[in-house]
């Protein structure tokens, strides 16, 4: 069965609040094994959303429209619908008792058009509301159906799961498919999107494009780029076993090609991978920011627990505060002597069993006689230091991403030797 | 003119990244006066892609197709944009150069599938590639047109301003459509969207939905709340000229009704807010910061020039830090005391004019027996200190974020008042 969402609301087109509901609905019909091959937005205009639902309609089996449900002018979805069905709407006298009862239990007076929320295309049943006022619909179209939720995300999740999921996951059944998709992000720092098609693209080619193993790469900007493993399995545990085996291969290839670059897994970041490493070996972690100018630590204490492990930073932005505090030698300060000095400073004054730190020239001008880009990272575990010269692209902002997570990696590959 | 986005990537219909393109090209297609009526998403499939470009063409005159313009094999946009045009791909040296001078610039050597990047459908024209790898095309089909940009936002941002938009224009004023929109945004800090709503409600009102002069409330997140004054005129002259003096009304409603909540216009952030008067004013400021972990300074530092009145931080997120390197008096760290303590503390350990600090709990469990939530900003002016207590809602990085804002807030109120 292929599902399309129709995300509903002028709103959305003219880009004033996000459209969750679609990547949320996605997430939820991949991991039912449920095929989604289009989403499309549409504003509150009652011909473009006829025309759009008869595009759908004629390309998937069902469709999930959300908003346009609500009691205003401008939610008009129900009339689509009842064109599209070439129905009429009828007002359902049972949606207005519960309406009614809603507002005099919150011993609110009822507008009268909340009225419009008990207008439903002849022929389609209702999804009783339990967090707002507008039901949803389920309207056959001969063997196909559109479901109707509110725009609204915390009402149209209760209504997906209670009733929409369930009725699909039947339809499903009764059409003989009932797979079951689960899915695994490897998350690697250090190679280009290039270099991993290129080591994992004869596996990638054995596997096809409709197997029920594919990979997918994601760039993912600032945090590198992601392979993603999908298993299509007859049932769970089916799809999990397919889903570890293609794990270890994916994972053997890459190492071997690539060296060390898999950081994480799925919903891990960098910081949870260095956090797991530092609260493993009981090492306390402190830094020393120069250029980066405290966002490896803004992402440090983003890991729950981060106290236990975290003692603190030196954003060390004037080349004073270098000498002052961490006692770095008078003199260039983006340099590798400077950035090992600072490190094994912060590891001192913030009495820490390790320091890290990041000095160079986020650009736009030339620092020290460095191009902007020119980063080094220092790093000292227990009085033993070493650092790394890295070359980076993009402005001042990406440049400044790119040497958080890069610091945070040579921490990682450095605990991983150490440990 | 009728503009459609498309954004291509399995990615986003098994919902594994969220589409913000989507919603930021429908902002700037509005305030540019674009019409854009739909919006689709389809994945990383030629026959499909072919037949959602179609669609499109069917019902727009123009095409944003953002992704699938990448080096790996499921990176097809290329193709399925040749098979609409009914054209061949041919391969563009130029493009191949400069590709490879981008990898030995970084003294990388250039997987060979990155020459696909280098595949151009015929009759197509180029967008260079500023920020990545992957250049945009501009794909004439009679008198519609197909704009493709990279899926990376950053990417995609820097292409639509430079090219993309331009282009379009150019044809509305071809098309005759010569009206020129003009718009400004009031960024405000401190006011909820339906307070903001209700004080401007009768001049929106006034105005009407459809007039020359409209007014629109974005809700920004933890950047607070945006004003949009967007005006429709004969020239840009006329345009410029209505929008100005819009803006006086809504600034002199806004600050009688609900305060100095504006802080910034257009591009600026609360950060250059900040800048501009520490700058003016001739004061350098240091930070001393607790739960935000750094996420203070990791903004200033992207303000240009920060080095000329930003000394650094102090990230004191054990408490001992507090003790040894801002002299707090030992005891509870999450109170008014510890707060002006800090400020004072890090302003004479970096030697600046200003000392501001926060400290406070991020949750999820309480300390020192306040609520997640809590949060106290310090701030010590050459000596004169002040304070602010804060109750701010949400998981931690959400605390965390209101609180970096906020505390800027306090700091750029504070500066107005003393200069």
């Amino acid at each position: 069965m292929r599902v399309e969402v129709v995300a509903v609301g002028t709103e959305l087109l003219l880009g004033q609040i996000a459209d969750t509901n679609s990547q949320w609905l996605g997430e939820q019909l991949a991991a039912n094994g449920i095929a989604s091959h289009y989403h499309q937005h549409v504003g509150d205009n009652h011909e473009r959303m006829v025309q759009v639902f008869r595009t759908a309609l004629a390309r998937s089996d069902a469709l999930i429209v959300c908003g346009g449900l609500g009691p205003t002018q401008d939610d008009i979805t129900r009339a689509a619908l009842a064109e599209v069905m070439n129905v009429d709407l009828v007002r359902d006298e049972a949606i207005v008792t519960v309406i009614e009862s809603m507002f005099s239990s919150r011993s609110r007076t009822m507008p009268q058009n909340n009225l419009l929320q008990a207008d439903v295309p002849h022929g389609a049943s209702i999804i009783s509301q339990r967090r707002g006022t507008a039901p949803g619909l389920i309207c056959p179209l001969g063997n196909k159906v559109i479901y109707a939720a509110p725009g609204v995300p915390y009402e149209m999740t209760e209504m997906f799961e209670r009733a929409i999921l369930p009725d699909l996951l039947e339809r499903e059944r009764a059409a003989g498919n009932s797979s079951v998709i689960k899915s695994r992000v490897l998350k690697t720092w250090g190679a280009s999107e290039s270099g991993l098609a290129e080591a994992l693209g004869e596996r990638f080619d054995e596997l096809g494009e409709h197997g029920a193993m594919t990979i997918a790469f994601l760039a993912s900007g600032i945090e590198g780029i992601k392979v993603r493993l999908t298993a299509r399995g007859s049932d769970d545990a089916h799809a999990l076993e397919l889903l570890a085996s293609e794990e270890l291969i994916a994972r053997r290839i890459i190492t071997e090609k690539l060296g060390d670059i898999i950081f994480a897994t799925d919903e891990d970041t960098m910081e949870d991978a260095v956090a797991t490493r530092l609260s493993e070996a009981g090492l306390s972690l402190a830094l020393a920011e120069s250029l980066t100018g405290g966002l490896i630590s803004s992402r440090l204490v983003n890991v729950v627990g981060a106290s236990t492990w975290y003692r603190g930073a030196v954003v060390s932005y004037s080349s004073q505060v270098k000498y002052d505090l961490l006692s770095v030698p008078e003199g260039p300060v983006v340099s590798i002597e400077a950035a090992v000095a600072m490190a094994s400073g912060v590891r001192r004054a913030l009495g820490a069993d390790v320091g890290l730190s990041v000095t160079g020239v986020a650009g736009p001008d030339p620092q020290d006689g460095h191009e902007p880009g020119t980063v080094f990272v220092g790093l000292d575990i227990r009085g033993v230091t070493e650092h790394a010269s890295l070359r980076l692209p993009g402005d001042r902002p990406r440049v400044r991403a790119y040497s958080a997570i890069s610091a945070l990696d040579v921490l990682r590959r450095a605990l991983d030797r150490s440990l």
